[in-house]
């Protein structure tokens, strides 16, 4: 978690401040509900709202005590009492570090993944209007980074949706897993305190009990959790590079944006860089390898160890914090991405019309000619294209002029014929129904 | 995948004879589909059906094409047209190769899931059994390693239960992403195929269509699918851990099963090694790694690249015959586990009663005793209980003994009031509790 | 390990026979020090050799045998006793195990490493051949994908060269890391049987003797030795990447070979698919994610636990194996890739020399055209060219022509000193240089 | 890199300030080539020293040009020339910023290695230290965690050291392999610097040139330094495990140590949790997880893309802080690691000498006892020994008593030579062999 790559509302999640807060709330719900089972007194429970609910925690003083104590939940509960004063013994009771220390982990992470939510339903509206937005827009389909048959760039967009739609699903299961709320004990028998305790606290800070907890909330969860942000984080990559892709100067078909004023001071106006989605890419990496440290966590020895502390200090906070930025970066390219559909077309083009070649091929067979004599026909015409295309770059011999031109093409097909099967139309006309699908609407 | 750890039917998933009956079943629905939509004759799929149906295809033969054509899905058509005769020219039509060759890895995920869906249910019954079984057999709980409070080995199963039932709803979540089937063409514009073919192979197949495709299917869904046995992995390792913990020789808690004749024959009855489950945590340690290239899988370029193909070509198998093998493995080990719950409460009771130290501090304090000198009293006698377990692995000073002898705390608390707090009752109290809420009964 | 992607050579390192091949090795060399240590009978070790020398092991039989031992070197001596006689009994005295196959598994590891530096040898002729082919093939270079200055097809070569000889020397360490013997019984304490047997064997095996092994030879040789690998699957997929980016339609600088029978075949000539590089990405990988289980593998429970041995069972032939095709596939891809210098300065020359906006811009400068004036001049030059680029993907507007025909321009520099910036040479100068760095030669 | 987790001196080489320092080093040795060149005036580049030597750089002023600028080498350079006045136009000539920031992030490397050498030092002789106090400490050796023979808690530790030093030699390839620097220019092609200002500066800073770089230095370099760190925080997991291992209730043979106030203090003395060993575990999880996104970005794009960047500004820190502070905390719990040498012997037999049952098995067969008889009569006596053990995990049968008692082995052998076979010194007699191949002395 570096500040470069962090935004503030996620990093507030992880403050020490929002921390003891967590705590505290933990705590004193739990003091209520020792209270209603007559284990403490209520008033005890209420002075602890009372005087803890509007206090602010001092974390350097809670740091001071902890240099004394060695023991992080003990510092708080130390200063806690400086606050709540004598009160503040009843709470805790029957409790052990970890109640408070797992739970408020999962509230952290229920609230980390909150705000994923609502990043990822803004990268949804941004690539939903940039699709509608160019939904008709044609450009080149590449298999293996080679032309191959036309699609159209809102195509390519309801693609990004349909991901990360699924990213949000998997997200909405994600949560789940980590919505859990342990307060048990020692080694999570209850020996010391009622079960209805956890309940009480568990619905107060809309989590669910965890069904069995062995002093702590068990790590598959958490693996689970970190697993899911990987894939997510490998969503990202995959259409940051697919920007990266049409932004390279060879092809230009979109680029990030830059402000009029950016492209004015330019004396290299080609050297637009993505940069945006080249960092996306490797943030993209780091989220991916938080999600193994996570997964060896789950094998925590008998009812606990602790080395899953140190891991989880560090991936809390850097996996959601990353994600987090790393969606509202990439919300953000997509949004003002500069899109050239001119270009597209353009693109295209530059190879004469091969691209209509197998609809050629297909025709002169259903015509009656042989496959072998088809494929000369064809291929003889396109290879005069061909052979302009890729000494230059750009065909200056067209296909269709060419097979119109080739009498036997013409003495199996009419012009009109040849001409229909350059027909992009041809390729469009399902967009409507995949729209369909993908945003129920088209 | 190797011999050693597969099992058979999970490996005929992955056989050449299953693929090609799998293709076989794509082409042949699709024609039937296409076939009512009046895009080739009826006839023409009937008889895909009746000569291909009781083939048998010959992977030789296809290989032996395949030598000559570079291209496995031509091969297999080719073969095809040879068992069907001219009629199998209707097949395929507006199809890419991809269309096949992802829906047929789909299909075969599917089926793998629902093997390690049975898997894990033999799996949960195994556990459950030995939950209730050991339900009450008290045994000391344990974190860092180290003595903590009671438990019951029942319990441990209870967590394992509890584990892997989240892991079994995990896989379904995995086999719902891996559902779907894409018969979309080159690009996946539906260019040159109806879109209703799709619906209909997708339907005779138990999937779902592909809203978007692009040539493949998304490889996001992938990259969920093994990240997911990725985390069920950890889990195997956790258990397989906890019982190698447990048959450690100075616990010996359980053992893997070992036969009368094992036993008989050997010359040292201590080396009894928990091979099954080692072998397990390694197994765990491939099945997590394939997660890895699945993610980076994800980022294909455009409409598509094959990178992804090597990497499933071997993670598809692997993966899933691994789990398959590490899951059955486990199961045996769980349902023929020796457990032996009279060494359990010698272990516990190795430490002179020291595990009680806790309460008895507590009553003291709860007696007016003040905090110093409550652990004063408690830490005298315990020191002398430790100090002749520290020395030799087992306490020949006895805690309650000497609580009783104690005539400061004997004016705190009575006999009768010491040797309550001795009473493992007091730990397993909310076992009944905890069983309820993970199996739905006590 | 999966046919299509092996080769002979290495995938016959890794067969029974070779296994039980050096097993045999390993106890007959023991042998002979046992029978010079007056352990065993001399004529016993001469036995061992001449009837075991040449025998061919059943590898059928020893499965069958192992089938009622359950263990594989006993299933192994059994057989050997069949073969040599009674003499049979002297051998494996005082050894363990796993000194036969930790020993083996080494012996193993360094042939598999020797392939692979054959292998690179073999790339690295390919690579430097090319590189001297096209050392002065001047090309753009690009960072970001964008357009950035020249350099030339001999010095992408050269990059790699210097890559995979730095790869070489690592594979070097990593075979150091591995080649080691253990002949050190029971617990690694040489209790029951002499040093000198581990000194004899080391030495006749090629191998030095392990300092100290814990029954095991310790797994982080082992680990460093995949990581190795990992890495150097990173730099293939390198230049795997750098070849599908050159071969992409709109850049087709260089593509994977295609005999002319095969370009004459298709109908569709653009649609040449560099398939063997992404082939190799995906290859790259797998052999990057064996590095994290072998990492696992390190930290094995006190003297040794077993939990190495299913991850070495996939991860020694399959890293190897694969990387071995790799790198003779890359080798095979580099040796005969069709490169196109004409198409590379075609690609150039379509931004209308802009790539020298630098150059002048510096040159204005230093005739004392102020900064602001100078990008001012420059960049109104430069838009007319980039847009008519931006627009179609080739400029018809060219730079040179452009500032020639700008008075203020010509106002600080001359027509001569306007060419002479647009001089490759200038940027191709130091090639030589960079070439004896890395080849020693130029 | 979290507070907890971090080290001050590690820390400052990657403060904003010392990386200021070094670019500032970087461009003013180049300053002083370029001058020697006479590109630049000599008094130019002694004016840079002159002010910018004893400068302290505002991390603040830059960060607020940076702002500006969007460009923190730019920000940088801005700063510099407040500091050094009009003479710092000449600095940074023909360079570009890769060449700063890659070469910077060299140098800080190579700093953070040269601490990791430091630390690994000051563990090598902490253990080397132990390893001689406990030579002959014999303990028993488990392989499986199961009693397997005896070895000594020096032998533990020698085998400790040879792995540590190990890790030393392949952290000094790793630092050779990241010790470079290149001064190239935009491409790498020095078309706008001469080569000898990229060799000054190397040889100023104490690296190598880089012999080919594409503004870029190649990050195969920094995939295997990262990979390198990986392995050896798994050689830190190993150690930490052991410990945890032996700190176990059960066993504690060794425990990190506490100081007596912090023993005086408890009321559960058994309760001492090894919880440094555990965060040790937690913590080489990550430094082996940042060296999956260092392979990954080896692929950058062409001459190079910038997704390296935001992996490193978080791995760089976080790796090596991480691994320093793991090294000095094993240091630390080795060096005050309380080992109980008696307690090892309690263990031991604690089995009842069951751990010589098969230096009696091969006795008997060696005095022509059949293996069938001398199997039953071992294992008569072992069981007896066994099942008192297994009941309640100390047998209070003594194997020897047994043997001595059995008629049928007292046939075979005289009590002396039964005596003989529970010897120690049988396992230990090449203790100084190893530690002399180890430490070169024993």
């Amino acid at each position: 978690m570096i500040p470069r790559y962090s935004r503030p509302e996620m990093t507030a999640i992880w403050s020490q401040e929002t921390k003891f807060r967590i705590w505290f709330e933990i705590e004193a719900h739990a003091t209520d509900a020792l209270a209603e089972l007559g284990v403490v007194p209520a008033e005890a429970a209420r002075t602890v709202w009372e005087k803890g609910g509007p206090a602010v925690f001092d974390v350097e003083r809670i740091d001071e005590i902890e240099r004394v104590t060695k023991h992080d939940v003990i510092a708080f509960l130390t200063h806690l009492s400086e606050i709540v004063g004598p009160e503040a013994r009843f709470v805790h009771q029957g409790m052990t570090s970890s109640d408070v220390l797992d739970t408020c982990f999962n509230v952290q992470l229920v609230r980390a993944t909150d705000l994923l939510l609502k990043d990822m339903d803004g990268l949804l509206a941004a690539i939903e209007r940039r699709a509608f937005e160019y939904k008709d827009s044609v450009c080149i389909g590449r298999s293996h980074g080679i032309h191959a048959e036309p699609v159209t760039f809102g195509l390519k967009m309801a693609e990004a949706y349909a991901e990360f739609a699924r990213c949000r699903t998997r997200l909405v299961h994600a949560r789940d897993e980590i919505a859990t709320c342990a307060i048990s004990g020692a080694v999570g028998t209850f020996a010391n305190i009622d079960p209805r305790v956890e309940e009480h606290v568990a619905e107060k800070l809309g989590l669910k009990p965890e069904p069995v907890s062995t002093q702590v909330i068990p790590r598959d969860r958490h693996a689970m959790y970190f697993a899911t942000l990987g894939v997510i984080a490998s969503s990202v990559e995959r259409l940051a590079i697919e920007i990266r892709h049409l932004q390279r100067t060879e092809v230009l078909e979109a680029e990030e944006y830059f402000s009029p004023g950016q492209k004015g001071s330019s004396a290299m106006p080609h050297k637009r860089n993505p940069v945006l989605t080249e960092n996306l890419t490797g943030l993209a990496r780091m989220v991916r390898a938080f999600a193994f440290p996570a997964m060896e966590n789950v094998a925590l020895w008998h009812e606990r160890d602790i080395s899953h502390s140190s891991v989880e200090r560090m991936i809390g906070p850097d996996a959601t914090v990353t994600l987090d930025f790393a969606l509202a970066r990439l919300t953000g390219v997509v949004d003002k991405l500069l899109v050239y559909p001119e270009r597209m077309v353009a693109n295209m083009d530059r190879l004469g019309g091969l691209v209509h070649s197998q609809r050629i091929l297909l025709a002169l067979t259903q015509r009656g000619v042989s496959r072998e004599d088809a494929y000369r026909l064809v291929q003889r015409n396109a290879m005069k294209v061909w052979d302009s295309y890729q000494r230059a770059g750009a065909a200056d011999v067209d296909f269709l002029t060419e097979l119109l031109a080739d009498e036997e093409v013409r003495a199996a097909l009419s012009e009109e014929e040849i001409r229909e099967k350059f027909d992009l139309g041809y390729h469009t006309k399902h967009v409507d129904t995949i729209f369909r699908r993908v945003f129920g609407r088209s």
